[in-house]
């Protein structure tokens, strides 16, 4: 196959992983492709919405087969669709396809966004990110550990909220610790902070808790956390930043 | 009405205004409503696909009315939903729900996240949020801007991308150009922008620059933008900020 048609590729956020949580544009990408490609654990999400589709996954670490697999069989004539948790591009794949895309000319490549873990997490904590953030990833597999430190220690400086994806795993159960450690210089322990887990799955639930305390809470690879700023409150059990509108 | 009936205020993030930018739950949300609440502007992209509901809008600035008039239907025995343009927390109307829930006692809340402008408008330029990242707003409203000027320092020096909303307006003509003046302190003149308008909607354009050239162009409210890391690039003409996968 191949040749002068013009074959697709979708990109596609799913959001946190329950059919609901996905968009509209997400789901019309899924009913289109041929193929959905992605890691197993997110291929299972979707598989049962579209029974009449060929699936190809792969494991974990396994991302750029995994994209230039979706990029050889669109480039074979077939319109794929890569699914990523949460958003296509906020570690998603989307940035990886682009720069893999120059092996496959002729593949239309089109990203949809999804409901990243920040904002899907944040939903069922109250607030949590009512004004700005940063979103920062603990994982130290691409990023060297001393910029993960740079990053919490100007996030703090900012006064910025923070949401922090991929805490802990069985090999880094230290790291949320060392990360708030770094915080605790700046910020006083009674910081209002959060946690939220297989959000959107089944076992959802979330936390509120502070500063001083969630330094010493353990995390796994499904949690996502998040740091108030100098404004977040605790309103009625939840996790709230104003955005500073006048209640009087 | 009232009563012992546990009434429910929705708060929906709709995502970026068309209706296939919408999560199924958020669609699930506005069907069961009774009446619909919004920004004038908010309301109007939703209106055509419910045809069936009572609609209350309000001007742009009267964010306390429109939640307070949110809460009080819904006291009455409404099921409402209030919505908020891209995610319902992310410089919207949940923490301020939150806020004034103490005066409505035994309405049920539940915040609906939403697809929020930095990843909307990011999916259009490429991948630029493929890394760590800070989403401000330039918005001194709510804000002092000696706060916003200080998050930018912060950003930048931790070399975290960024979206950057509420660029400018019509009285706010200049705000982009002090905004990037702070960056170009520690940033180069060649970092890769991007700029995404109407995004969602008709009219939607967007644009990959540099710092030195953002500095000099038009900007409106309708714009988000992004600053690049010290790893974001073009690629095909798009914005792409790589997570780091070893390619070779």
């Amino acid at each position: 196959m191949g040749g002068t048609q013009m074959n697709r590729l979708y990109i596609v956020g799913i959001g946190p992983g329950k059919r609901s949580g996905m968009t509209m544009e997400a789901d019309e990408a899924l009913r289109r492709a041929d193929v959905i490609v992605g890691y197993s654990k997110y291929v299972e999400l979707v598989r049962p919405y579209y029974p009449d589709k060929r699936f190809h996954d792969t494991g974990m670490t396994r991302e750029r087969e995994r994209c230039a697999e979706a990029l050889r069989l669109a480039r074979e004539g077939e319109t794929v669709a890569l699914v990523c948790s949460g958003d296509s591009v906020v570690y998603g794949m989307a940035g990886l396809i682009y720069e893999l895309a120059g092996e496959a000319p002729g593949v239309e490549l089109q990203v949809i966004p999804g409901v990243t873990a920040a904002l899907s997490g944040g939903a069922i904590l109250g607030a949590p990110l009512g004004h700005d953030f940063a979103v920062i990833s603990l994982s130290d597999l691409l990023t060297p550990w001393e910029t993960i430190e740079k990053r919490l220690r100007c996030a703090a400086a900012g006064d910025l909220c923070m949401s922090l994806y991929n805490p802990g795993s069985h090999r880094r159960t230290d790291y949320l610790q060392r990360a708030c450690d770094i915080l605790l210089e700046t910020l006083p322990p009674e910081t209002v902070c959060g946690m939220a887990r297989e959000i959107g799955r089944a076992g959802e639930n979330w936390q509120v808790t502070t500063l001083g305390r969630l330094r010493d809470t353990p995390v796994d690879m499904f949690t996502t956390v998040y740091i108030g700023n100098s404004m977040t409150r605790v309103i009625s059990g939840k996790m709230v930043t104003p955005r500073g509108y006048r209640l009087d």
